[in-house]
């Protein structure tokens, strides 16, 4: 039983924010507040250090409820947010920490804290979709699609590689070495975002992740720029990808 | 002198389409029916085997004069449209079909054809700016931007290389033989094409070019496919792509 509760609800600018748990895992569901029968949901999932209600979560998701009328939630991923860091968390945030004074490569410790991180959120994920598609406003047979970057793609892509109701997905700026055998597995049409001059990512472990999707249809967005440089002209064209492939917007608020 | 004489002129759909010589160059001027005094032109040149008047030319210009209200122009490549072939242009030409036929790679010629086709095309283009900055709803203080992919990159890398008029351009599906050592004299902000499954150009020589941009605003798009699938959508994200660089859209027509 994937037994979800609201906990709190409010409406701002034609916006619907219900917070709530799912099996005691903190999330957050947007939705348009004048909403048509059925429409799609978007998961999202955050990046590392960051939570369900971060800005850039909160800002993509009022671009695909105003634009498109869609259905956007996001949990708290372990350790972050609402929910409390372990002591393994607390260990590898530190290594981290310590790689970046001592100007070593944050790269590995990422990639492992990111996999094991992954390794309990993927079943919250699953869990997740269950419980919202229990949604009358969502329902089981609507289309499914996933939004995540940095750690919301290391979750995200053995996510949706075990998850056949996710019909299209955005990912980005990760590692292949955990990743890629997933991404083997995914088949769905994906826009995938680097950045050119990304100081943690070298060029050829982003484009081999790209590479590794077995999607027909897939894109990849490069911009000149860092690891947070991310452009946010990228959020809008995620929102056309969906819209692309979800079809047309529905224009609810 | 540059000499523009108009040669025809009509009006469908809220778009004005003047033909044109400038010094005996064929050439289409697209222009919205109701303009603003003064709006951005976009300076376009087409693939090869193609033409002026080509559907992917009218397409694009459509997209730009109606939700932009700018102006675009395109000339006919010497040997293309209304221009006659040369003797060396059929050599060439046929050599190209010969390579094709046996299965050998086209690159090598192409590149070294449309090297040759840019050399006599870019004072064409120095010449066709000249002429239209005339114009009095273009002006000699205007926004310009350039618009070619495959053929039409490789006039236009040397082009806009030359070009301080020029303000942001698109390119993509070309090699970086003879065009990368123009691109590094590029700096104005760039998108740039690739298909990630071309069977002509590969992967490395794609990214070659466009690593060699001198820009500290570009983006790439990569997109599954072979050489002739580039999407549609890539049409769109380059006319947002001016209208992020140029202005908010004046919505003219």
């Amino acid at each position: 039983m994937n037994t979800l509760l609201i906990t709190a609800e409010s409406t701002a600018n034609g916006i619907v924010e219900r917070e709530f748990t799912v099996n005691g895992v903190p999330g957050v569901l947007w939705s348009p507040e004048s909403a048509a029968d059925r429409a799609p949901l978007i998961l999202q999932a955050h990046g590392g250090g960051n939570h369900k209600k971060h800005p850039a979560m909160s800002g993509r998701a009022a671009l695909l409820v105003r634009q498109c009328g869609y259905h956007v939630a996001v949990l708290d991923a372990p350790g972050h947010g609402d929910r409390p860091r372990t002591e393994h968390d607390e260990r590898e945030i530190a290594t981290m920490f310590a790689a970046r004074a001592a100007g070593e490569p944050e790269g590995p410790i990422v990639v492992r804290y990111n996999e094991h991180l992954a390794k309990l959120a993927v079943p919250e994920y699953h869990a997740l979709l269950d419980a919202l598609q229990q949604l009358p406003e969502i329902g089981t047979d609507g289309l499914v699609g996933f939004w995540g970057i940095n750690m919301g793609t290391a979750i995200g892509v053995p996510f949706v590689a075990a998850e056949p109701r996710v019909k299209a997905a955005v990912f980005g700026q990760h590692w292949p070495q955990a990743l890629a055998e997933h991404a083997r597995r995914i088949t769905v049409p994906i826009e995938f975002d680097l950045q050119w001059d990304d100081e943690h990512i070298t060029r050829e472990e982003g484009l081999e992740l790209f590479d590794a999707f077995a999607s027909t249809e897939k894109s990849l967005h490069v911009n000149s720029g860092r690891h947070k440089e991310l452009p946010r002209f990228e959020a809008e064209s995620a929102v056309r990808f969906f819209a692309r492939h979800f079809g047309p917007a529905a224009r609810a608020v």
